[in-house]
């Protein structure tokens, strides 16, 4: 069809990538393939994690099948040594280290429960560009750690799916969806670095859930901001507060509120390693609360991963994403573009320099 | 090798292909790969039946994930609604309705038993083109309703094959086969829409199931009709009858006599849906004659079907489907040729239009 | 990276391939993949042995679903039948024969437990150019016969393993790994027709097993000769004798010898079939011995394929197959130039011819 929308093509690499939850990795070798590179994840004794390429210079067998010696990861094939930074240190049977016997690694950092991995250029990875967990830490804040799924269709297709509310009533339909929901509108707003799509629903009664976390005698504004910082970074803050005051951070805060976060890693062009986590003000230090929630939002991300990994496939059948737009599509498309242009930019530096 | 045949390529899109048994489809949604295209069917409320494309033009999620509103398909992902014709009737969140947010519908019809589909031109789609199914319905005859079955194979493959006499010997040799039968060669004959194959074996003794079957006491004159309608029924008319009388329909009526047919409905190019249906004037009103007949041929397609699974893995590893012509092609490669020709003459009116 | 190796594409067809071990084929239709073609082997009624392209001329059928008709393979499709040189002898239907109805054969011969094929120009498939295997039917020297094994990797991968000792360390570490093996470097040495890498250590204390094996008081001599005459043979000959006597054939056979033998088939360009025997002169009688022999070398095989097959996967997801060489990779190195010089030469004169 003439006005069909062709899949974008390709990654950001600038940028920090969710590559494994801290507990996944330790004294083993570990292996995911992100950006559709083979990565491969280890601690060294000190607890510091490592990030290098999966592959031995030499025949290029994957290192995560060799051993770790002491710092170093030991090739099981003829057990060359590589260090942390990639350096080899050791060739069995000759004295002087080839110049190109070297490995690949990735600056890597721990935040958050997580491990981030900077596939791009290593001069530019600077930690504080990791994205802020809000009230992460904070005192009267519960969190629920970074948990793992594996989601069967591309990230923009997922970063479009985490901007787009109307989606909820039908795929959700069984879980968290809510007819009435689908007929407010969202607000849209665009920045440098974010697309952001809100809506308030003010002076109505609190519904049960929310009467109970928040104790609300009277009426309520409650409100979802659905933020994305691509190419990566979902944020969903959602508060019930009470009317009629002021909708400032403070106020919210006093109300019933949740950031749940999504953070999206490529595997491949089409598929995604996908991280949440989630922070809240209510049910704190309840675990049993805690393993409620974690359960049902997984469920409910596995209801988005079943829809998704369905158009996936069409997608990839007619090498298209979409015939028909819409109103809904407004914050999605933006999120589309916005990645689109990070990758093309990144080429167009990549080819300048 | 330089006299190799190159696969037909392509399909018949105008012409009828059965699409599913009456009874697969209900008010589930239901979804058939068809000519390549993946179709969505239901029945409406009436009970009439509906053919959609099973892809939604928003963002192409495929519509058989999501829901029957009375008559109308809902999309799973965004809550579209689409009518029996493909209109779309419903955009949540929106009033006007785009006017690309449309799905193609094929026109469908139901006789025999059977849904059948047309994939092309649909002002071209006329219910009267529908192959008519001899006896079908008529007192004193017993049908065996439309089976379904998954074949590994190239419709064309499949069509040679159900031309192809010869085969019987030896793909059937457990069964059916018969190592006389080989040696009598059949006649062949073409007509417009139509390719066929026959024989005539006069004054034999019955052989026991025909005695048993027609009570014959004296010689009897067998005969068989493979004809092959391109690009997709086969009906072939198997009689034992007296010697000696006209070979009249009404007499070869008054003999032992069956009508099998099989539509050929290809999936994708090299994967065929087979749909069967077997009437005959022997043992009426006997289900257990029924079943074990319905049986005994599903196990004989089966039988077909592992062979020319075979072979289509041969032809595509090749990207040849012969070598070396025989006499006992004759049939086999005149249907093959009529396809091939209906296929050239629709694509160059559809260039010229 | 620039100076990637790629990796070797094609396969020296004017050789003797291992087909089969002698047991596998007899009077059923056997089909194995061999330079990437399908063959059919059988054994006539004499128990000569045949090998067939496994493709009727006719509509391509396998032939190996067919039947065995004394000497003769009979298609399962139209019955032709096809003697064991690949000439048709019978076409159901018709008297001629037509000239393209003709099978490729493929020239074979048993020799040492095994079932040896020609791919390539058949008037150059002269059996005394199958390698001779040494001792084999001695007096005093024991026989672990052929034994399968299917590889995930190319065969060039496993010819460089073969020829390269130093991996023996750290690929069988849980088994026959020393990890002062490594340190001791191997001489190479190239002839017109194999390379051989191989090293003595002198005067050294015998290894318990040696000592078990040989009764040795004193001190010993040992060597290993890892011989490979590409493309698809490599033989290793490993010797423990009294040390200061003369390296000579007669005073090694005096010591503990063995010779193991590994046959390469290529099965397509990346995976292989995997043929060993070995050929000992110790625990000769023995056949709980020989059992254990067998399995532990079996268990060794497959360590070597996990290895590789592993490594294989990566160099197809690169294109290429080294980045970094090594002293080590010598004779390996001489290996893989061996193989491709053979195949451009073919090549070469193919296009000439």
């Amino acid at each position: 069809m003439s006005n069909a929308l062709a899949p974008v093509k390709g990654f950001v690499r600038n940028a920090w990538y969710a590559a494994a939850v801290s507990g996944e990795i330790g004294r083993n070798l570990f292996s995911r393939r992100i950006l559709d590179e083979p990565v491969l994840m280890y601690r060294k004794q000190d607890g510091m994690p490592v990030a290098l390429l999966n592959r031995c210079p030499h025949k290029l067998a994957p290192l995560s099948l060799g051993t770790l010696v002491d710092d170093v990861v030991q090739c099981r094939y003829h057990g060359l040594q590589f260090d942390g930074a990639g350096a080899c240190v050791r060739v069995p049977g000759q004295e002087n280290i080839p110049r190109s016997a070297r490995v690949r690694s990735f600056p890597v950092t721990e935040r958050y429960g997580l491990l981030w991995v900077w596939m791009g250029e290593p001069s530019l990875a600077d930690p504080t560009r990791i994205v802020a967990v809000e009230r992460y830490g904070t005192p009267g804040w519960a969190v629920i750690e970074g948990h793992y799924q594996h989601h069967g269709s591309s990230y923009v297709n997922i970063a479009e799916n985490l901007m787009d509310p109307a989606h909820t009533t039908f795929v959700h339909e069984k879980t968290i969806g809510n007819p009435a929901a689908s007929e407010v509108a969202v607000q849209v707003e665009e920045g440098t670095d974010y697309v952001l799509a809100y809506r308030w629903v003010n002076n109505v009664p609190p519904p049960p859930i929310d009467r109970k976390l928040g104790g609300f005698s009277g009426l309520v504004d409650r409100c979802q901001y659905y933020y994305f910082f691509p190419p990566a970074v979902s944020r969903v803050d959602v508060v019930t507060m009470e009317a009629g005051r002021e909708h400032s951070e403070e106020n919210k805060d006093r109300g019933v509120r949740a950031f749940s976060y999504k953070f999206l890693t490529p595997e491949t062009q089409n598929r995604t390693h996908f991280f949440w986590l989630h922070v809240r003000n209510f049910r704190v230090g309840e675990p049993e609360a805690a393993e409620e929630l974690a359960r049902s939002m997984g469920a409910t991300f596995e209801e988005d991963n079943a829809l998704y990994s369905a158009v996936q496939l069409e997608q990839e059948a007619t090498g298209h994403v979409q015939y028909t737009g819409l109103l809904i599509d407004r914050a999605p498309a933006l999120i589309r573009r916005k990645i689109k242009s990070m990758i093309e930019k990144e080429q167009t530096c990549l080819k300048a320099s």
